[in-house]
Parts: structure tokens; C-alpha cells; sequence
């Protein structure tokens, strides 16, 4: 039932009401999938095609003719054509004047050509209504009718009686207009279904860089150093013992960093005494990719979670604690029980436990449906105040982990400290500049700035008092946005 | 490509088309996005201002007049001002009069006015069309197209036709309308954003009790008993060994409140012989909060999991492991391997995880965007046949742990018993309850009454047979939903 | 708030604007909710009733009229009554000549009359224009607001404007329309709320078939085997060890048959050297049950994971763990550690768990949410390239599991090898031919085809030159889907 139209034949209609007809240029794959569509969907539907008496696996119910012919039958037509070939529309101009054009057209690489598609159409036939649309969606899903991937057909045109007309389609094919504006936007929509995870590019980037310092920083401290100074061979510690050593790594920093733009955002804010000057680009970008961090970091923290329940069924571990029992029944030592050590280790588990559980709540928070259904309020609840007790969580589970040994002596291996000591330092910053920050008399002086209030212009204090007090209140619900 | 309308610059439009003018009074942070998200969306913006020369930072290619000047621009105007400024529109009376007022302001407590800032704008300028909306969207997700949180425009008024024009409007900028009826649901739309998660809060209420009165009981039973008898310290069990035994106990519990108010209404509907009766007030709150129950519940399970399957490695248990073994072969005492107590310990884990798992199902269908894509009949399938036997499997779970020792007399301590014996009476006794419900003959006479038959009134028996003959079949897919 | 109109009583409205009335047939549950759903959005209601004065329970504010008293007081009526008594309507052909019929009932069975009951209301009143809708929607969802599952109102209908009248009123009730085309496609919609997961029957029927098999399997070579052979008695592995080896095997299996088709379609593609031949039914079906199988088999791959962690606190292991310890010790035998073994058992585990890891993201952009965030070439990527990837992630991790034993004559025990070497027959043809079909000769020539070019018939090829050369780079994007 996730399709729509799929087993109605129009053809068998009992209606005396007359049925809408559509046209579509172009005879290929999409084309031919688009008539399909529409003609379960109960329009009529008219192909227009350069050789219309070759035209061969249409739809049955559709006809077929030139393409002057098809477009005097319908005021829609849809442009299935790729935009190489359009220059016959040269032709039509006066026969498509004041109908509506969709251009449903891609590229095959991001920004092709100087301008996109549908604002060239738009040119060639000046006198026609261009819109923009269905160009993200696939003629294979259009078919099967499994539409997994997104339903949502972005339109865009100048002219808005048009693009109304093409949403009203796109909504009878069972599918999601969503306007975005005018003919400019074409190109943007152009692009969309080129683009690969645009957003995720440099939480990737980052993570990566970070995985590969902090893998070969162990690699120097725990496989070459003990081959050095004692011909150990630890080479076996690559497949588990170090991933675990730099995930959880990767994990705190990128957490870190997640929180670490909205500090800065604030000592800026505090620093110029106004909210209306711009952040720089990159701060800006930084905080657009927040999530996308967070979520980067929350797939370390899982790994290193799992890698860590795994420890006692490894061979290595196995063989340690048996060679450790029966040297230590053979020497006939004593073991005694350390009540501190066993508060320690419990201590520091359990704080890593509940920090990825917290971490696991963002998560599940940050899909779209369960965002959709909290309101601003909740969800800066549980990004920011849960967000910040799962930094200090995760921030004390690696303190303790550190445990007795932090920067003992013992812990530098040709003077290079553990790794998670240099990762302690940016969750560390963070968290001690927003003690600062949330101090009453900071926390004060930033909530008055992001209500409107300036503290440097003199004249446009006086004059944003008047304004800020009419419309303050209005936005304080989303003030501490940041 | 998540935000509309971002890259779309009316000015260089080329569309003959006249462009819908708008007006917002007020220039505040709310004032001035949704203003911007207007123009790059293709209207044309003007702005009301108490100082129309004063105001700066505004989007270019808006025009700012006084009051009065800009209503007289556009048909529909928003009023991104403070609720106590709202009288000069006292004197706007005559301008607005059949215009559409969208009010799109906030307060900052919850029913902090009589009346809603809606109602009280309505009662300001009887002859304009009032409509709320756009009061959950935040000024910064507008300017930044970051609409992480909801994209869901609440929108009520007295008037379809205006309200149908803002609904447009709310669309063009890419966003969802949700109609909510007339004017009196203002209040509630307005309280919306101050929320904190409503029905959540006797879930995390009961989970707090639940989790407090079991800690301080297992913190009784073990670390203050032992110190009192056996001077043991055994302080470190609060970590992880009492956490452990408390959060599962309180998933049981929860899993079983689920459940329990079900089994109540049943028995109420057999008891009355009817299902025209309502259900008393606490039972119907404890109904709807039934899913936020039992993901508290899940949430508590997953804690239990990650914390059991750290027991290994934890300090504690290696020492006394370790400490075993040794003393096992110290004194060569023979170590037989017991294949019931193997049956009974992977049983009672097997159980475990089964039921895990099916609790993680019904959390997965539980998410919004899983639970649009299922019909009814597979909805109450998952969330009544798998829940109930996900009861079961935590149920046995809880009784396979208890094994042999359960309720023998060393399991007492101070006359208190395990804490998972009291976990227990509640699972059991819905279970108990559900067993006799789904008996052949009761489960007959509540299907009749779930389909519409009384059995107390022999007037509205004879009565609701024509009734119920006629409409039963419609409703009986639904009919025991509960 | 997620449910609308609740608060808002419109008698109280102090709007001068005409109500829209609606009628509603039946009194019985479904007609009575759905009326004071209305009556909260702001419509005015009459029912209409065999017996109006007998009708109670209605909800206030709504009149109660005789049918055809009812019918004439609106031009729109839902029908909330059962099939068996549509007769009345015959009487009514006059009263409802041009007057919309809204269809809302449910049949018990599927398939349960040769035609729909709204095809039947239209043979019944043919002046009517008759509309399916609502029938998805249930009773107590309406009444308490609490619509966890679907918003979907599926509505279909031959007259397209009774279908956008109907569509509205979804709209207003705060409902999502979803229009089917024809009243032709009435039978699936009336189908649709009596199913239970037809999609994924199949893929379960097939995990149950490889489970019991492998189940079986395995007790025959772990508990039957060592129990003729060696009077051992190991039916305590029935709880874990047997379920952690068929699980593993049976997601492995899964995982490849997810993948299989689309190799075979690539095949077939190639053979025929043209995409213009529809696939077999069974391979059409297979390829749209892809996503079902996967998350079946991530189900298994789950259980095994959790299994898996559960071992070092297994009582039988520790038992055996204790008793090695001692032998060794009291043996005096050395233990030398074996940094192959090592390596093997960590890469093997490493292997294991990034392959899960990868296999539960793709599981999260499963999620409808997630998926209609990404585009089509997201999409794809991740179902395919990652799909890829863990498939050989989770392959390899089979063969480490096997190690160095890997077909030694041991691992035969009558005749039968070990279970996981039967799994690894189909991941691994998979993999194999997928590895062929990358080769840049026979990639090169898939995606010609897949762009429309055609080998066998020199007659076509000549023409879908002109076409495909068109149309081919509109489609490329999606060229290969499979």
C-alpha cells in the first residue's frame, strides 16, 4: 500500500467526469516510467516523441505523437528529454506559449553548465511557464512503486499558478511537493541528486585525520616502543587493543568538539556586546554540522563500547588471567581484595555506561520523525543540557580510566604521555569555559545580549530599547539557541 | 537541500507575474526572519514599525513604514509584537478592518493570561480575521534553515478562508500547516512551546520512585546487612552491583504498568457489562502514557544489558575468580560439572536476551516515522502479542534467576526477601489476569461487548441490536484495541 | 498536541462565517467518533439514523435526523454502516443525485466480496459520487487522539473533485490524504487495514526454513554426535551454543540473499543484452522484499551479538575455564603464548564487529525517516557500497571463525562438516560473481545497457539510438538502481 495508484485502471473508469490530459516529451526511460504513473494515477496521457511511429514499450493507453501534435492536447507538459536535445523547442514557441513546461531533467555532474536546466528551457521558449521538478526522484521507484528513498519532489518556478498546478500532480502521484521558490532555485535542485552526503564531509574528514594521529601515536607508544626497549612483538594488539584505544579517543574529542562552537559563539557574543553582528563562515559551518559530529562520534562510541564487551572472550586475555592464576597459586601469594581499586574500576564502567546511554538518547533524538515530534524547547533540552551531562560523563569515565597512573611517572614512554591524556584537553577547555559561561553574572549579561540588548552603540541602544522591548519576549523562547 | 527557498532571490525574478505583498509588524528577531524567508520565497515584504526611519538590520528589499502605512500594503499582516504592546491596534481598527491577522507571538510561563495573546488581539480588533500560527518555529531555524526540531506550523482560527490563506503561506516556505480548529485552541497552541515533555513526566516520576525505593532496599539487603553481621565493606556493590539489580527490577515493574491498565479496563468492561461507560480519569491518563512507560522501561533493560555483560570484566569479579580457582587447587578439591546448573544459568540468559530483543522491537515501532508505515491490525499485533510476550520472556527471565534459591529461607535477610521476589508480584499477577481473560468464554463475552452488546440495560439492549447489527462489522477491526 | 481540534469547541465560535455541515450514516462507534471529531474541527454534524429517536450516546451538539432527512441538510454524507445494509440506499437514489458518499467501512475478511463496498455504494446510487476514505483510521484513535499508528487516510474515488472535497476534510481533521487513483483501487484499500505484514512473510517463512534446518543440523553434529560417540551428554547447549551457531549462520545467509538477486538481474541483463525484457515474477518479488531480509537478518546478526557477549559469564565456560587453569597448574605444564593465535581470534572478533557495525547503520537508513532525508544516490550508496562491504566483512569473519581447522579432516563428524562452511557456499557465490561483474569490461558493458542500449536486435538498435540518445542521460542517475 506504500504505492499509490498502482492496480487502478483508468481505462475501466465509470466516471462521466473527463479526465485531465498530460503530455510528456520524450520517450525514454523516465518518460515512459512518468506515463505509467500517471495514467494509474487517471490522467490521460500524450507522448510526444521525434519519431512517434518508432516510439516502441509505451504504456498501453497512451498515444503517441510529435511533439507540435502532443503539445496542442495538453496545457502541462513534461520535458523527459535531455537538455542536449533541446533546441527544437526553438520550434514550438508558439505553440507552447502560456503552457506550462516541467523540466524534469539531471546532470551528470554537479554544476554542469553555467545555468541549470530549467532556467535554459526557460530562455529557449520565453513565453512558456517553467517549472522545475520530479527530477529527484527515480523512474525505477516511480514503477516498482518502492519508494524507499525519499518521496519528497522539490518544485520551484516564477510563476506561481504553475507550480501550484504541478504540486496538485505531484500530490495525486502519492508523493511530497515541496516548493522551493523561484526558477533560481533550479539549480540547487539540479545539483541535489548528485550530491553525496554534503553534510558529512568534514565530520568525516576530521574524525578521520583524528583516527589516523591518535592510531599511529599508540602504534609509536604501544607496539614500537615495546619492540624497542624489550623485543616484545604486541603486533596482534592492532586488530583490537589500539581500534580500542583510538575510538573511545576519537569519540570524547568529536563530542567535544560538538559543543565547543556554541562556547566560542557565546565568548564572541560577549566579547562584541551585540548578537547582530554575523558569526565568521566557518563557525557558522561548524555549528550547521553539529549534529553530524555528534552523530560521527556517537558510531565511535558504540564501536569502543562493543570492542570493550568483547575483552573476555579474546585469547590474549584468556591466556593472561590463566598464566596469572597459576603464577599466582604457584608462588602461593596473596591476593588480597582492594576495596579502593574495585571503586575505582566500577566506578569508572559505570560513568561510561551512563555516558553512552545519554549519548545513545541524543542519538535517537537526532532522527527526523522523533525531532519532528518535540517542540524547540525539548529538543534544546536534550541536545544541550543532556548533551553537556553526557560530556562530563564521558569526560570522567576517561579521567578515571586514567585512575592512580594519571601522569605518573610511569606513563611516558619516550616522553610521549597516554593517548587519552592529549585527548582529555579540548573536553576538558570546553567544559571549564562553560562553568565560566554559566556562572549568574556571565549567564546574565548573555541572556540580556541575546534578548536584543547592545552594550557598545550607544545610539542603537536607545533606539533598539524601544524596538527590543516590543519584540523581545517574543523570541526569548529561543534565545540561548545556541 | 532540507531548507526552502534558501537560494532564491525575488528581485531578479523574471516572471511577468505580480508578486503577493505581506506585511509584519514588528522588527524584531522574529519579525526579521520570518520577513527574510518571505522575500527569498517570492513575496514582497513590507514591515510596520512604531519608528519606521529607526529601524535597521532589516532584509534587503523590504520596505519599512509606520503602522497604519504598511496595513494598508497587504491583505494579511503579522504581528510579531509583544502581547503588551498590542494596543495601538485600537487605533488600527478602521485599516484592519476584514484583514487577516496572523499573531505569531509567544509567552513565557505557561497560561500566563487569561485569554490567549490570540484571542485578546481578536478582542482588540473585532473586524480582522485572527489567525495563530507560526508560534512553534523559531526565528533562528528560519534564518538558518536548521529546522532540526519541528517543521509543524500549528495553525487555528475562526475564519476557514483566512486560515486556509495562512496554511498556503506556511506551505510556500516548506513547511507543515497542522490544522488545529477555531480560535480557542490558540491557548493550547501557545503553551505548546513552553512544554517540557507533558507525558513523560508521571513515567520518569514512577521510575524515580520505583528506582529509589529498590536502591535503598538492595542497598539494605546488601551493603548494610553484611557490615552488621560480617563487618564486610561492601560499598563498591553501589557502582555497578546495585544499579544492576535495581534497574532491571524497575524495567520489570514498568513493563508490567503497561500492561496492568489493559487488563483493569477489561475486567471494568465486564463488570459493567458495557463499553459505553467512560474509563475513570486516571485510568485513561494512564493509558495514553503507556508507550512513554515502556520506553522508560526499554530504557532501563538496556542499561541492565550493558551492565551485565561488563560483569567480567569488572576488578571484582576477576579477584574472586581468580581466588577460586586458586583455592580450588590448593586444596584439589574436585570441581563436577553440574548440567542442570548449566541449563538453568544459559536458560535463564537465553530468556533474557529473547526478551531483550522483542523489547527492542517494540521500542523500533514505537518511533514515529516506523509506526506511520504499519496499519492498526500490525500495530496492536506488535504492541499486544509481542508485548505481552515480551512480558513473559522477562518475566521467566526474573523467576529462571531466582532458580533454586528462590524463596529459601537463606534468602531472607532481616525477614526481607531478594528484591527481585518483590519485582515479581506485578508481572505475575497481570500475567495471571490475562491468562484468564484470554479464556475461551470470557474472551467471547468481552469480544460482544467490545462490538457493542450491553448486557445490564434490557432497553438499550433491544435498542443497540438494530444499532450495533448495523455498524458493529464497521468497527470490530478495531474493537479490542485496548 | 499531537492530536488536533480537541480543545476547541466551535458552538463557542464568535465567527459570523457559515459552518460547513457535514452528514454522517450510522450511529455506531466509528459514525459517533468521527462526528465529534468533526464537530471539534468546526463542521456541523447531523447523523443520520434508522431510528433517530433511539440514537444516544451521540455526541453534543449534533443533530439526529432520519436518513433521509439527514442526507438533504448536506451534499457531503459518510457512510459509517455495514455492507449488509446498504439496501436502504436504493430508496435514496433521488436525495443523493450529485452528493458525495464517503465510503469508511471495513470488511473482516480480505477479499470477502467479489467486488469492494464502495464499488457496491456506486452500483447502488449511481448519481453519487462515491469516495473511499477513512477506513484505515480507527474509532478510538479518532476519539482519544492518540494516532501512534498511521495518520494515512488513503482516499480514491472516480470524480476528482469529490475526491479534493474529501481530501480536505482530511486535511482539516488534521489527517495525512494519500489519493489512490480510481475507486477501482477501493478492494486493496479495503484490504489494507485486515493485513499483517505481507511484505514480510516471505523473508520470514525463509529465516524460519534456515533456522530449523540449521537447528537441526546442529544438534545432529553437537549433542546427538558427541552422545552416540562419546556417552557425552551436552543438551544443556540447546539454551546458547546452538542458537549463537545457527543465528550467525542464518543473518550470513540473509545478508547474501539480499544481494543475490541483484547479481542475478545483472546476469540476466548481460544474457539478454538488453533492459527491456521485464525480470521473472519471483526475482520482481525477491528484489522488492530485499529491505525485509536485511532486517531480518540484522535481527539474527543481533541476537548473535548479544549471545556472543553473554559467553564469559556462562556457567558452563567458567566451569571450564577453572578447570584448564587448574590442569595447567597442577600439570606443571607450560602455556606459551601464540601470537598467530592472537592475531587470528582478534582479527576474527574485529572483523565481527565492524561488520555489525556496518550492518546496523544500514539498518538505520532503513528507517522511513532517515531514508527520506537522503537522495537516491545516498541511497544507493549506502545499500549498495556499504551493503557490499559488510556483506564482505561478515563473510570474512566466518572464515576467521574457522581459522586454521578450516576442512582439517576433524571437522567432519559422520561425514557432516561444520555448519558454518555450509553458510559460507552462497555469501561467498556472491561475492564472486559480484567480483566478476565489477571487472571494467563487463561493468562497462552492464552500464550500457542499463542506459537503454540494446545488443540482440539490429532493428531496434538503430531506432532506440535516436530515442535513448534523448533521453539516456535524464535516467543515468538511476541507470544502475539494481
Amino acid at each position: 500500500m506504500e504505492n499509490s495508484c498502482t492496480n487502478a485502471f483508468p481505462l475501466t473508469m465509470n466516471s462521466s467526469q473527463k479526465q485531465e490530459t498530460v503530455c510528456i516529451f520524450g520517450t525514454g526511460d523516465f518518460g515512459r516510467s512518468l506515463g505509467l504513473k500517471m495514467l494509474q494515477c487517471g490522467y490521460a496521457v500524450v507522448f510526444g516523441s521525434r519519431n512517434p511511429q518508432m516510439s516502441s514499450l509505451l504504456p498501453s493507453g497512451a498515444e503517441v505523437l510529435s511533439y507540435s501534435e502532443a503539445a496542442q492536447k495538453s496545457d502541462i507538459i513534461f520535458v523527459a528529454i535531455h537538455r542536449d536535445h533541446y533546441n527544437f523547442f526553438i520550434d514550438l514557441t508558439e505553440v507552447l506559449k502560456g503552457k506550462i513546461l516541467v523540466d524534469v531533467s539531471n546532470n551528470l555532474k554537479i554544476n554542469q553548465y553555467p545555468e541549470s536546466n530549467a532556467e535554459h528551457l526557460a530562455q529557449l521558449v520565453p513565453g512558456a511557464h517553467v517549472v522545475k521538478a520530479f527530477n529527484t526522484v527515480s523512474a525505477w521507484a516511480l514503477q516498482s512503486g518502492a519508494l524507499d528513498a525519499s518521496r519528497q519532489v522539490f518544485v520551484c518556478g516564477n510563476d506561481t499558478k504553475a507550480k501550484h498546478r504541478v504540486m496538485d500532480i505531484v500530490l495525486t502521484l502519492g508523493l511530497t511537493p515541496l516548493d522551493q521558490g523561484s526558477l533560481l532555485a533550479a539549480k540547487e535542485i539540479e545539483n541535489y541528486p548528485l550530491q553525496l552526503f554534503p553534510m558529512w564531509r568534514f565530520p568525516f574528514c576530521l574524525s578521520a585525520a583524528l583516527c589516523i594521529f591518535f592510531f599511529f601515536y599508540c602504534v609509536i607508544r604501544d607496539i614500537i616502543y615495546p619492540y624497542v626497549s624489550k623485543k616484545q612483538d604486541n603486533t596482534f594488539r592492532l586488530a583490537i587493543s589500539i581500534p580500542n584505544r583510538v575510538f573511545p579517543i576519537t569519540a570524547l574529542v568529536l563530542l567535544a568538539l560538538v559543543y565547543l562552537p556554541g562556547v566560542i559563539a557565546a565568548i564572541l557574543q560577549l566579547y562584541r556586546g551585540t548578537k547582530y553582528h554575523r558569526f565568521p563562515g566557518w563557525l557558522d559551518h561548524w555549528m550547521l554540522c553539529r549534529k553530524q559530529l555528534g552523530l560521527v562520534a556517537l558510531g565511535f562510541a558504540f564501536l569502543h563500547v562493543i570492542y570493550t564487551l568483547l575483552i573476555p572472550i579474546r585469547y590474549y586475555v584468556r591466556w593472561r588471567i590463566r598464566n596469572t592464576t597459576a603464577t599466582q597459586v604457584i608462588s602461593r601469594k596473596d591476593d588480597p581484595f582492594s576495596t579502593s581499586s574495585a571503586w575505582l574500576y566500577d566506578s569508572y564502567m559505570s560513568l561510561g555506561v551512563l555516558g553512552f546511554f545519554l549519548f545513545l538518547l541524543l542519538g535517537i533524538t537526532s532522527l527526523p520523525s522523533v525531532s519532528n515530534m518535540v517542540n524547540w524547547r525539548e529538543f534544546r533540552f536534550v541536545q544541550s543540557k543532556l548533551g553537556f551531562l553526557t560530556l562530563i560523563l564521558c569526560t570522567a569515565h576517561t579521567v578515571a580510566y586514567g585512575g592512580k597512573k594519571f601522569l605518573g611517572p610511569s606513563a611516558l614512554r619516550w616522553y610521549l604521555p597516554s593517548a587519552y591524556i592529549l585527548a582529555l584537553i579540548i573536553p576538558c577547555t570546553v567544559l571549564v569555559i562553560k562553568l565560566i559561561l554559566v556562572m549568574p553574572c556571565i549567564d546574565n549579561a548573555l541572556t540580556r545580549i541575546r534578548q536584543g540588548w547592545e552594550r557598545n552603540s550607544k545610539y542603537s541602544k536607545s533606539l533598539s530599547f524601544g524596538k527590543s522591548n516590543v519584540s523581545s519576549n517574543v523570541e526569548c523562547t529561543w534565545a540561548s539557541e545556541i
